[in-house]
């Protein structure tokens, strides 16, 4: 931690600053430059003594060298993690895509949207029982029942279930139907429910806020990890800029860069990262090739009745299996292994749109 | 509603998207450009059908003519909302001013202070006793004995009370020891949080999300009154921008612009929009010149040694009570009205930094 | 100049920065902490210094204590600037409105602008001749001429004149005719431009790029000041953001900070900083209120058939000069002195929207 | 074009408008809904009628269908325009690769590069000899000497060379000596530029506004097309955003959204568009992934030293090589070509970082 202080501060005020410093435990080092003195702090010191600094007078920045994140961070874990659920490996060379309906809406309409994913290659079944809505008069989601229907079409046809929850007191039922909860971009920053998820075991893939920077994404990780949950999945969804043809910009560079920054395992979501079908598929290859460790991808069989209105940024069947078939191709450019049915053809002759 | 419908659409899918415009009760007209047929909506539709209409193929773009909030807005309610309070007015021509330290800190820190705002004229305190903050390792607030310290000093001073309530199941406790229940920035879309607010009476602070647009923000507030709480005050707390000098960027426009969408009250906090002690007064009475209904500030006794680190923001007591008596003059340029006891200079000697 | 070292750096590398740093002629300090070894460097050193050390393999962050720009900062020139054209004062104790139509379109229209601006107590007439348009199919203003029918309307009712000015060649005819040159938010950075102006002594008012940060419109400034025209005048008029609502977010926090960082005199563009006429009137006291030096605001007598479309924001005569009468009573509070004309209601009478 | 009239609005209002919009010679269709009437626009109008109505008084938006540029635009021209330029084509099936260094330093440094990206596959020279800098005191490039450098290497080693171009009177000199000119992100609305490039015949590679959006970038290509040069390549740069870690956020969806909007060629600066070395070769991939029709990306075989700072972008020949080598197996799963040369391991065994 580097403290500078301001053009004209007094030696009086420098030295209580110093002494300041030595009572926090740590050690300071003084340089005085042409403009300004700079005091460096060398020793493990205090999360807070770095805010502490920047309110006293005197001082015009505090730099943090270390981060603020210590679980979360490859300095601490140098080694990638890799979850392992039911014989599924996130994080490391296996491509993981996880597909479904924005919401469930029915037994029948989850169970087919599970066959289809099943057949075009897909190891896990997303679908939201709960669902955060902007107004207060929109779909609000099915509830628990559409969790117990998930989880059925799951268990019939093979696929792990992932289903978004969205409050502290719904995080055990979650857990008890669906193997992996999600926590939305709204809630990237609801602490009590991180809080809360860092109780259990259940994996947690957990999306980046749309106006979080790596940093913040990583602290809130850090809540779960700190719980005692060490299965933590990261997720970039896209951020809020100012450019209104995509619904949101998916900011792939964040791949890489979670990659040197953190051991975690990092997904994408080119549909919600762009809101517009046609740019799901060529945005799911660019993540791959950015090195994401697996996608999160709307389908539907039916996208103009969707019941969430989210049917405008999710694929049709057909499109969602021609498409894993090509990122089999493309994983092995990059050092990941996706394998897709021998003959799925069939399965989406009905579903062309 | 409009819907514009993709360039090479045929007539076919326009007569079904007719159709299914007409199955939802609502009248479709058709107009035929050079370029595109635009299909205008007549009635009042549910507000989940442009979501639906936007997923279904040949459509281009649905456009919004009317707005997806109600309760909260000024074409459902003309007037502005006054919300009383033990007799301090907000929304009206007072202008109400709430200062105090971040956090609540001990009995003593928070009594002084209390001394302090009543002495400069401030009508109601402000301390958090649950603090949301980045990082899990970074101190979270004292919890309810912080309430209990807060009411006390209030009540012995003759000052209104807010805190921050972070989760549903603390709302009750909250409210049971504060005046106002503050929202903070990253709970704005909690929506279960906010669901939980529409079931009392207690007067809310909702305090706009660091990247909500003002539709969001009118649509947060919604919940809250869709619940049945009419009790809604908005506050404009800066916005994420590119500009790293300043915190946050104060989006001042908001103040106007939200007076004409809307008829909530207003307040506007220039100590997290800006995150620099020296910004504060300037842009205190640029939100009061805007038209805001007050000011919600940071003022804390020994800033130096907040247990926060959020001193860098915080006003000195002899500052705050400067700015007050400024507030006085210039309040009634822009129609508002605001009073400072006769001679608080003695109050302030003593905290002269 | 603080060079923060990678964690994994070897002695060796140190050492070879170390001795790149010397051989530039500054002195390096270094400190090894827990963690990583910083370098300080004390000394001033060659503005590419920086840059070459954030290149060097082994080097994570090169942090700069001292401002890349000089003759802009505060630090260089504490005294305010205050610029004296023809007996109007700007940067000094006296506000200055500039107002005018976004573009001259006809002696007429220009000369009955000019008398309304004086009438309701403006010092300045503001005009476009030349003008920068999104597409090339837009009205690009009416070139020379315009700008010989606007002198005149500005010497016949005693204001000065300002204009945009867009290309190198076209700074001399400019500066012959007007008495400010302006340059636009889409130039602040045609670097050419800005040495052109800096190799005459005609005042520039250089407008923030919509994306801009203090430093680099502080450093656009510098171009300027570096060529040898001390007379720049700053002007805020908004950012992009993701708000759709308004045209741009006003940052009137800006007029604060780049007060504490430069000694250049700011002015607010209300009108272009929010896009809607309706705003103009509150943002420009807040401008006021938060320290502005004046503002620069389009007022047209017939908005509706304004050959620019920029009418939407542009104020009707009689709104202009309410909103100066205002001014003048808001102009004290904060320090600053406005006069308006004793009678001026008649000249508006028929403007009456 | 749509006009939405505000809910108040008068019945003589409205016939006022649309007499307004008959007298522009187009046709218009008045609806009027539960809340507000709108009007439909029928016919081809002039580009600066929807900028009036928004401007006139009743008038709450107006929506244009259509787009405002025309050249640019797929609708005009539904295939993809293939520029070839000796030999080498860009926008067709052939992925195209420029390297090389930010700044042309001497003779020996440029030749020394070319040698090596041609070496490693790619087909065009990058070079600055005019560089736009922030601040003043920085290096300004080295001017036409450079050109003259550039241009000797390029023929030496059989590549295409392509350089910035900054201001209009000196892109016939530049065009002399360059194959490709290219206007940076800081001039893509410096319409005097853009104009003097309409001009000319020589392809200009125009980098996308480091804040424009998808609109403003075509309209500004518009500005070249439309002056009659036919040969626009558009180039995705990285946008601002909030986000520190990286120095801007590539925005890869503008890939695939611009390919569908405008039959223009694009490709992709993975070094511009994150700043750090280590993110270009997965960004470099995912651009490909995305759909760009090439790459730009800085090489220097001295990073640690290089004029401009840029080092830290830069990659190291044999980097650039291996990156080269995997764009060949992945280009064909997104229906491209790319061939490297057979050997080229010996070339850049000396340049191992």
């Amino acid at each position: 931690m580097i403290v500078v202080t301001k053009p004209d501060i007094s030696d009086e005020r420098i030295e209580e600053i110093v002494q300041y410093i030595e009572r926090a435990g740590v050690q300071p080092h003084v340089s005085r430059g042409t403009d300004r003195t700079v005091i460096g702090i060398i020793g493990k010191a205090d999360p807070s003594l770095a805010e502490h600094l920047r309110s006293m007078r005197g001082v015009e920045d505090v730099i943090k060298i270390s981060k603020s994140y210590k679980l979360a961070s490859r300095d601490f874990h140098p080694d990638d993690t890799v979850i392992e659920i039911k014989g599924v490996k996130i994080g490391g060379d296996e491509l993981v895509v996880m597909g479904g309906p924005c919401a469930v809406e029915s037994p029948e309409q989850i169970d087919e949207i599970a066959r289809l994913v099943k057949a075009a290659g897909g190891q896990i079944l997303r679908g939201g029982a709960f669902k955060p809505r902007t107004g207060p008069y929109s779909f609000q989601g099915i509830g628990v029942e559409g969790l117990i229907m998930m989880a059925e079409a799951g268990r019939k046809h093979g696929l792990l279930t992932i289903t978004e929850v969205m409050t502290p007191e719904y995080v055990d039922i979650c857990a008890e139907y669906a193997d992996i909860l999600q926590v939305g971009t709204r809630n990237m920053q609801n602490f009590d429910l991180l809080r809360k998820l860092g109780t259990i075991k259940t994996p947690v893939l957990l999306k980046r806020g749309f106006s979080a920077t790596y940093d913040e994404f990583l602290n809130a990780a850090e809540y779960i990890l700190a719980g005692g949950n060490p299965n933590v999945i990261l997720c970039e969804r896209g951020i809020r800029t100012f450019e209104p043809y995509t619904r949101n910009t998916l900011d792939l560079a964040a791949i890489p860069s979670l990659k040197t920054l953190s051991h975690l395992p990092i997904i994408s979501d080119p549909s919600h990262g762009t809101g517009r079908r046609e740019l799901v598929e060529p945005m799911a290859k660019a993540s791959v090739a950015a090195g994401a460790d697996g996608l999160i991808i709307e389908m539907h069989t039916d996208p103009d009745n969707s019941m969430t209105g989210d049917g405008v940024q999710s694929l049709f069947p057909d499109q969602f299996a021609a498409l894993l078939k090509d990122l089999e191709k493309l994983a092995p450019i990059v050092g990941k292994r996706f394998d897709t049915p021998k003959a799925p053809a069939e399965a989406f002759r009905e579903w062309k749109k």
